[in-house]
């Protein structure tokens, strides 16, 4: 069914064209539906449906995070629904959410007594039982999350996989620690964990702590991952909050320590969203369409027989490899239909394959074959003896490349700026970073100057430097990056 | 943190001892907790949450799902919240739900223009979609499914895994496809991976046609796979849908045929919930706790050094042999903690390992090792040398087993009756099953007379037979069974 959709969606228009990449809300949103990852169609603002195509994809993004979180975490379920008695309990909290709460008031034709939350974030739900579940010291850490759907009443302009009403897949991990120090140790693990599952998927990113007037409401601090999209806004792609015990004394989780004294236990919580995916098809995608790195590729490799007639030679050679690598567990797609090679290339570059195999004629007679790949567009002739081994190498060379390349455009676009005014200057072309003594009021006053977020002063070399605070004046070692934001 | 719970959460009280299986009811919720697959305690009704070991089981479970309908259908995601206006389309449909759907009405602050259904089951949310994507014969048959929560404003006693107010995890799959007579094959194929895939949790079924007052609101017929529990109530385990062209009439899904008309399609939808998991825990669990079939089973194997003071050999013996069973993808456990023997087996046999592998002196001297059998208690000594193959053996063997045990008491629990009479006798005690002429008149004046419904007249031999319509008087050959359900 997927790969007839696209033909069948417009019976009377003529066949869609992806806009250029520079234009890139129109590439994005026809990308979505040409490549089959979200239908847009939905009849709700905010909502949309995942192709089979593009939950693969999902699916296969998602199997990295749980590989990842499975060395020491345990995946449960905590319900969707919220009491309305729970979700009011953290002030700082419902502050944080009120506005974009979905509210179940009725069930069949009754009123419902108690009003229920639709989960924007899971804390109130979850923290309930961690209340009964935690009595002992040795019952820490508990490190557990969930993959669920979470929704927001966005009134802003959504946008799908970015901005949603539904976010479909929402990773949310809740972690529960006896000090403050090991909850602020699983904070920088979770980063550790955020930045290689983006390597994975060849997303470059930048961590930072984020000023405490943008912190997840009823945090002590948030740290934040955010990448560059090719319209030079930030999105912010995971975040990790140490809760210190606020919520702690607010849901009563306390613990019985060594010496038998009660104690209110210190929490953390970080997640992922389906953001994962914008980011991973907007910055790899090109003008044809999607490019993956192989992990996550539906289709791995695509082999295209090059006939000038019919040659059952050449038919039975494809064939022959398909197997082979399908024996090996690459997931491999033979073409044999009668489209013509050009309108082949079309298609399966469309749909990100990393790798295409043609066979023709004077490759048979050299028992070769050539290799393409989606992200670069080079060819090689290659040994169909070693073709498995050829294949697989070329996978992590496709993902070292993809991230190489996608690593220089977001260095390319930070731009170290001494004034406000060359910050506005650099804005709509990337990251701005510029000194910031870090103090509050300057903070608030560099962005309602420059009318745009400070992301927060990132970690390594990219939040240190030497300058004098443009508000203030002072000297500083830190420099704090500027965005648009989505 | 999931095995320190079940100690944590009652200090105060004495160790929980699990209630005999013949007290189902409490066995059922206490082995819940026991067993640590659901907390009950979620402060709302009918919500529950999944332990991480009983989510282990679900995963395991639902990946049996997957990997049947994978073959040729594909899996897909479509949103939560359904619009009145598609909701409140098809007359059937809603008559059948109106009075379990749960409505959100509000957003932040305002009250919402277009109130929002929570799926309790996704057609309305499905076919706008669909009604785009098929247009041609060439686009069918369409064969995808989703495994969502879905909601029901359950206002009958709420039981965990049975009767929920979230359904975390239904699995429904909707097909599309040309003629009445395609989708009636599907409907049959639907029924026959359902049996597949209770023959691998070794669940015995009954597949019945639900009498026509008893089927899907809006289906032309429904198909309904049962099982019996131990409290002699028979339980819906899976249901097969023949929508006919009822829904794509209501949402204008039409295709052209080889002639160019426009026709309508036909459909089907089919479901399965995690009550699929309530049967696997209620049919094989024991006094001890739960059984589970080694393939969904978290832990396959413990292995429990058995130690007369301390015995580095023995140990050593016992890592040993955990590494090689690990290594062939043995999902084993080696206990080495400082609790007596009884106090172990106490332990993993309420968490339902299949096998259970103990090494002492006398087995160290023999190079041999002790194999103890979850379901039937059975020891055997076996070669060390040979582990690995006697394991995987013995998981086919305990797969059987458990299914003919079940499949056993399961006929020993049909009832073969003459008049009304002896069915209200033998309905506390199983399924009754009796001839019926297949009029609605008579079936409704059965159920009504004896106060329980008829399931219908099953597939096979069950159904035939010989014998008159306890109401009309009729000769008929159809048999029809009747039992207590949930």
């Amino acid at each position: 069914m997927a790969e007839k959709r696209t033909e069948a969606k417009q019976p009377e228009e003529k066949k869609a064209v992806l806009p250029p990449k520079s234009d890139f809300s129109e590439w994005y949103n026809e990308l979505l539906m040409m490549g089959e990852i979200m239908d847009v169609r939905y009849p709700v603002k905010g909502l949309y449906v995942w192709f089979p195509f593009g939950f693969e994809v999902r699916n296969r993004t998602y199997a990295i995070i749980r590989e990842l979180l499975d060395k020491d975490h345990k995946e449960a379920l905590f319900p969707l629904l919220i009491p309305e008695t729970e979700f009011m309990k953290e002030a700082e909290h419902i502050k944080g959410f009120e506005n974009e709460v979905y509210w179940v008031t009725r069930g069949g034709k009754n009123e419902l007594d108690v009003k229920l939350a639709l989960r924007p974030t899971s804390e109130t739900a979850i923290y309930p039982m961690y209340k009964i579940w935690v009595r002992s010291h040795a019952d820490l850490p508990i490190k557990i999350y969930q993959i669920v759907n979470t929704f927001r009443y966005e009134t802003k302009h959504t946008r799908p996989l970015i901005r949603l009403r539904e976010i479909t897949s929402f990773k949310e991990a809740h972690t529960v620690h006896a000090t403050w120090d090991d909850a602020a140790e699983q904070v920088k693990e979770a980063v550790r964990i955020y930045q290689e599952f983006y390597r994975r998927l060849a997303i470059p990113t930048i961590v930072s702590k984020r000023p405490d007037w943008d912190k997840f409401p009823g945090a002590d601090y948030t740290m934040a991952v955010d990448t560059l999209m090719p319209d030079n806004k930030t999105l912010q792609i995971g975040t990790a909050h140490h809760l210190g015990s606020n919520f702690a004394k607010t849901f009563d989780i306390k613990y019985e320590d060594l010496n038998g004294e009660q104690q209110y236990a210190h929490q953390t919580c970080y997640g992922i969203s389906e953001r994962s995916i914008a980011a991973l098809i907007s910055i790899h995608g090109d003008n044809k369409g999607l490019v993956f790195p192989p992990e996550v590729a539906p289709i791995q490799v695509v082999i295209i027989p090059i006939l000038f007639g019919k040659s059952e030679e050449i038919t039975s050679a494809c064939r022959a490899v398909a197997e082979r690598l399908k024996a090996e567990g690459i997931r491999t797609v033979l073409d044999e239909s009668d489209e013509r090679p050009g309108a082949k290339y079309y298609k399966w570059e469309m749909k990100g394959v990393p790798l295409r195999v043609e066979i023709g004629p004077r490759d048979l007679k050299n028992n070769a074959a050539m290799v393409v790949r989606r992200d670069s567009g080079a060819k090689e002739t290659v040994p169909v003896d070693n073709i498995t081994e050829e294949i697989k190498t070329r996978f992590e060379i496709i993902r070292k490349s993809l991230f190489e390349k996608a690593e220089i455009s977001l260095k390319e676009r930070i731009f170290d700026c001494k004034t406000l005014e060359e910050v506005k200057d650099k804005l709509s072309n990337g990251i701005a970073r510029i000194p910031w003594c870090g103090e509050r009021e300057c903070g608030l006053a560099m962005e309602n100057e420059v009318g745009a977020g400070i992301l927060g002063v990132p970690e390594g070399e990219l939040g240190r430097g030497a300058g004098s605070c443009p508000i203030c004046g002072k000297n500083t070692g830190n420099m704090a990056i500027m965005a648009k934001t989505y």
